[in-house]
């Protein structure tokens, strides 16, 4: 099991090695870029333009078939021409070209590459062997490269800005950088953060990701100096479990913005539970777990990215003051909204503010509604005040003016309180209402970020205090205690070449991970049925040990409450009907009624192994009401994932009935988290029920379904 | 009963009269301001300087205690003063002088008022009296006002401009009209939509809204032939039940605002069904049911409002075409949030397209990547191509340029389309990435509205559809079949000054409303309750003749499943010992077992009478899964309410069961709707469970609670 026994001096010294493979991508000393020419419409010419706007501080070379000269270069006419060193080659011709040159940059021993050319694989089938093509070349000469199909790489700290399309010359440098699956996305995004006079680090457009993807380039920037914040927005996962794990090792923020929410699963479901996942869930929660913010609009995502710009916001208790009391309610609301307090104000503030009245017409309370107030100089005191009492952790000032009427003032203002939050170290979230080029103004001038509604700053905070206040993920594995990993292999191994395990075997396999099941046996006569009643010695069940039969009450392949010879004779007989002359039967202890919960996993596509939680029974039929976590978890995320159920009121029991045993389902939740980590050819499993009993009465699994990986051998990942 | 009997011109009249009572508010031809000084921070001056900046069209008559000069005018020191005649006055002098002000009103006959000031109730109780007074006194003269505590009337066609703090100067003259009830929002969405160049038509700042409040104000405005679009924001409804009968006629989109979402409602809830009612779910329904648009942030309001300026979109089915693949994914990812198709694109369209690639490196679909096609005309054949086909209501065109580039064809594109939306009468969502100032230009300069994120413009497309596709709610009553009206209003005179009614009563009540009851009958002893028995001929209940007893399972109250005389002397004797002796017993017929729904309902201190419905136990229990509909309902959105349930499926029948008989719950649902319209005195009501069998086979209230205004005899409303 992977990070087991391995060294974490090596560990480091291993991401330490990725990180300086990716660095010349943003750091080269040396760049050709090979496209270019002098007519109107070329688009390489645009690329040395980026650099030149922005001070790229490297050599560049210009290589184009046909030659010419742009910006007072030679265009050379091929790489191999070039009679120097190059760090960096960046390729903006033809998709069928660009194999030819690949194989030219590794005979000239340039390892680092970015193909903007589109025409590949988002084209459809047809694209699909030239990018084999240039997978193979670039393989061959130890080349590493990003795209094809983007607008490469940007870095703000090097002046190199690879775009094809003329960049704003109004980015500055500063904390955020930016990996889009989409150039017009990526591009978007830092106009955006120009506007709001963020700086941008690094962004790369990672186009197919066909060899560089966003995992490797994530892992780069979690250790890269400048960079502060990540921003990334993606149309699909390249893998999701090596994501995670990056992910939550980040001490930096990433946000991300995920489209392509509402495609439908490629992966068919062969278990009632697989059914229940839903892909962009899974990626919510998925991302939920390891503490990524999840952003859905390019709004959201620089409101956040704002908000992470200011001191942290470390608790939950809020002052809304405002101009307008208007504003101040709907501050408020979207303070209840997000789960936050407005915090009381101490008696020296209110005082305070009291003195100053004219027509004492306003109420002294959170939110403050200021109407009356038009010293602004006091507005001052009263943030500097209630940022300095222990009680409040932030401030969400509401403040209107118009240009040519307290102007000056106003500016004075913002420009002080963004003073207040870096010296108190807590966040003001400033929302003014003025005309938009005043507010324009004031992105440009002041220090802190400005928001135009109480609701965006508030949701802004709230994505702000999510991150400030994360735990970080344990992914260790923990559980060996009562699991048998020998034992259950060995069980997989019986299965042969089957793709499923019977439900005597899924049972005991349950068993050896430390599920308790009830007291059973395999008969294949009713004579053999009655022995087994006879030593269980209380009614019993008696099912189809043949897992093909799903629903199985629907199907007539189980019988229950059996307690006497006559009935289990019967039983077996109809069962037989059902399932022909060589069925065998599982003959089970009945349980206690309890709760009918479903746990379950599968191997996801994405994200590896997924486990899977649910209310039994009707809840999980009619609303789907189910909770996924990507394994491994521990026992503290499996028991924070069972409180995520919407019908939770059930486990913690209605109208004064007895609490469930929820700490029992989340050490099953564990377990199975640990078994699809240690057996990745079971595809998918199926709890369904486990019955679980009052507190400290434990659970119990009543019927497993295991399917197997088609033709595979049980592999176990140690 | 409301509209019967009365006649259709009658109502015209009335409204009409109503609509003329108000018009002097916004056409007044000459209006005193009272509060005017010639100091440099006094606000009335203000109210004199907007009004000559819009261009007042009327007299301006300035009143002040200490007279001086304003503006070149004379300050008169009183009202009384003034020697001519003034259709409007406008106070804004301390809260104090107010009633004395009015009173002076009322000698000048002048029956128009606007008071700013602040210091009434929003103050506190202390502010009550004083509210009292202006409401005698406007009372004794036959004067309306609005206020106080808000910035007063404005409307541009008349160039009426009361607000006291200066007003943007590039307000236009439009389709919007606009309600608020802070005065400080009203002026922030008045500068929101000055940005966007979207034109005002009139706006109210309501301030306490003492005398003339939103209703009223909305009333006038459905009428009014400068405004076709009217947002609303509120913190909370003068009176619900009335403001739903205004929208509800309304042929002009109504945007709801409101906020104080969050504010527990501070009615206590007597039954089970009353608790289950949560203020902010109840307005959203409300406002769905007369089909309002509810908006929860400004930004979302704009985007609305953006939208409804385009021509209307009437169908689902929109073509996505953007220069970015990734914002078009994005786009296509909103499209399916908000339940709208990709329209197929028919091949001469495609073919048109093909033909104009350069590198053929774009894939032709719906969304549509623009990516490779340099040439901005051939787009405007595109989109004209698109909007000309039947399968395509509405298109989002996504477009990215920089100023300098592209700058001249991408504004005559956008201006094209402009041109177009309106020639196909279609709306076309336009979507600009470039930056702010270019986006600041093409909104004062082109007469289509620009978003600059996908999301935003298909959620407004979404909220203009669902305007474009309502249905008029249908408030007429219409049942009388089975309803024995006279019958059960004996049945409440029976409960005399009792604030309930007992089981018995309740039943009855049901009955005579046309729900189904099993069989039953009033037993004082086991003798009575054997011969009851005898009757019905059937399993019995047992339940105590008393609401009180309100789970009744749980306090030991009910006896199920009695079927010998043993049986039922002894339930008699435990049901005794839970009473006491003098305890009345309903023995009552057992139903089939069927699915247990809630159906209740409750006068609601804002929207009068409403109906809820649920599914029963442990549903409603767990996650709340009601829905509430504002009575009187008619058939059809009974049965639209009954989908509304998350939990729906199990209605339609889980895993081939049978389907339940909806049709019976939407039959009872408009009986309950029609009952509480009837008798206001009923408080609340309960009937839980209400057994629902397979479809045809109807349903059967089992248990109800009536709760009635206690000290009131039964009022109807005939």
């Amino acid at each position: 099991m992977e990070g087991r026994g391995e060294k974490a001096e090596a560990k480091k010294g291993k991401i330490m090695k990725k990180h300086s493979e990716l660095s010349k991508f943003f750091y080269p000393e040396s760049i050709a870029i090979v496209g270019v020419s002098p007519e109107p419409s070329n688009l390489g010419k645009t690329i040395v333009q980026n650099c030149l706007t922005f001070g790229y501080q490297g050599e560049i070379l210009s290589v184009g078939l046909r030659g010419g000269v742009v910006f007072g270069q030679r265009i050379h006419s091929s790489l191999l021409e070039i009679d120097r060193q190059v760090d960096l080659a960046v390729i903006l011709t033809p998709a069928k070209t660009i194999p030819g040159i690949l194989e030219q940059c590794g005979q000239k021993g340039i390892k680092w590459v970015v193909i903007e050319s589109a025409g590949f694989s988002e084209m459809g089938e047809q694209g699909k062997p030239l990018e084999r093509a240039c997978l193979e070349i670039s393989r061959k000469h130890g080349i590493r490269f990003i795209g094809p199909n983007g607008v490469g790489v940007t870095n703000l700290e090097k002046g190199l800005a690879l775009p094809f399309w003329p960049l704003r010359h109004d980015l500055s440098l500063g904390p955020v950088s930016i990996l889009a699956q989409s150039g017009g996305v990526g591009v978007s995004y830092l106009s955006f953060l120009a506007e709001e006079n963020i700086g941008i680090n690094k962004f790369v457009s990672m186009g197919n990701k066909l060899d560089v993807d966003e995992n490797d380039l994530l892992e780069y920037l979690i250790e890269d100096k400048g960079t502060r914040i990540i921003l990334l927005y993606l149309e699909g996962f390249t893998d999701g479990k090596r994501f995670m794990k990056i992910a939550a090792r980040s001490t930096k923020p990433i946000l991300v913005h995920k489209s392509n929410r509402f495609k439908t699963s490629s992966q068919i479901a062969h278990s009632h539970t697989a059914a229940l996942f839903a892909d962009d869930m899974l990626v919510d929660q998925a991302l939920e777990q390891v503490g990524c913010l999840r952003v859905n609009t390019m709004n959201d995502a620089l409101d956040c990215v704002k908000s992470l710009t200011l001191p942290p916001l470390k608790g939950r208790r809020l002052a809304v003051v405002s101009r307008s009391g208007g504003h101040a309610v709907i501050a408020a609301d979207a303070c209840a909204y997000y789960g936050f307090s407005l915090a009381r104000f101490p008696q020296e503030i209110l005082k305070k503010i009291e003195s100053k009245l004219r027509a004492h017409v306003i109420r002294l309370q959170n939110p403050l509604d200021l109407g009356d107030l038009f010293e602004l100089e006091f507005y001052e005191q009263i943030i500097e005040g209630l940022l300095s009492q222990d009680g409040v952790d932030g401030v969400l000032l509401g403040h209107g003016y118009r240009r040519g009427f307290e102007e000056a003032s106003s500016r004075q203002l913002i420009k002080k309180v963004a003073d207040l939050t870096r010296r108190y170290q807590k966040p003001v979230a400033l929302v003014v209402f003025a005309e938009a080029v005043e507010i324009d103004y004031l992105k440009r001038n002041v220090n802190i970020p400005v928001y135009t509604a109480p609701e965006n700053a508030m949701r802004a905070f709230y994505l702000s205090y999510k991150w400030a206040s994360r735990k970080p993920p344990r992914t260790k594995r923990l559980y060996t205690k009562g699991i048998k990993r020998q034992k259950a292999k060995k069980i997989l191994l019986q299965a042969e070449k089957k793709p499923y395990l019977s439900l005597k075997q899924s049972m005991d396999f349950l068993q050896r991970y430390g599920f308790s099941v009830p007291p059973h046996g395999i008969a294949r006569s009713a004579e053999e049925a009655i022995r087994i009643w006879d030593g269980i010695a209380s009614k019993v069940a008696i099912k189809i040990n043949n897992p093909h039969f799903s629903h199985k009450t629907d199907a007539g392949a189980i019988m229950l409450n059996l307690n006497s010879k006559q009935e289990i004779i019967s039983a077996c007989k109809e069962l037989t009907d059902v399932a022909g002359p060589d069925a065998e039967f599982l003959v089970q202890a009945m349980t206690d009624k309890g709760l009918e919960c479903i746990l379950g996993g599968k191997q996801d596509d994405v994200f590896g192994p997924v486990v899977i939680f649910g209310l039994g029974g009707i809840f999980v039929e009619a609303i789907r009401d189910v909770v996924y976590r990507v394994a491994p978890i521990d026992y503290n995320t499996a028991a924070n994932m069972i409180t995520k159920i919407r019908g939770k009121k059930i486990l913690e029991g209605l109208r004064g009935k007895e609490p469930y045993d929820v700490d029992a389902i989340a050490d099953l939740l564990v377990r199975l988290s640990e078994m699809l980590v240690d057996f990745p050819s079971i595809r998918e499993i199926d709890i369904n029920p486990v019955m679980v009993f009052p507190k400290g009465k434990g659970a119990t699994a009543i019927d497993a379904r295991v399917i197997l990986e088609p033709e595979s051998a049980p592999r176990d990942k140690r």
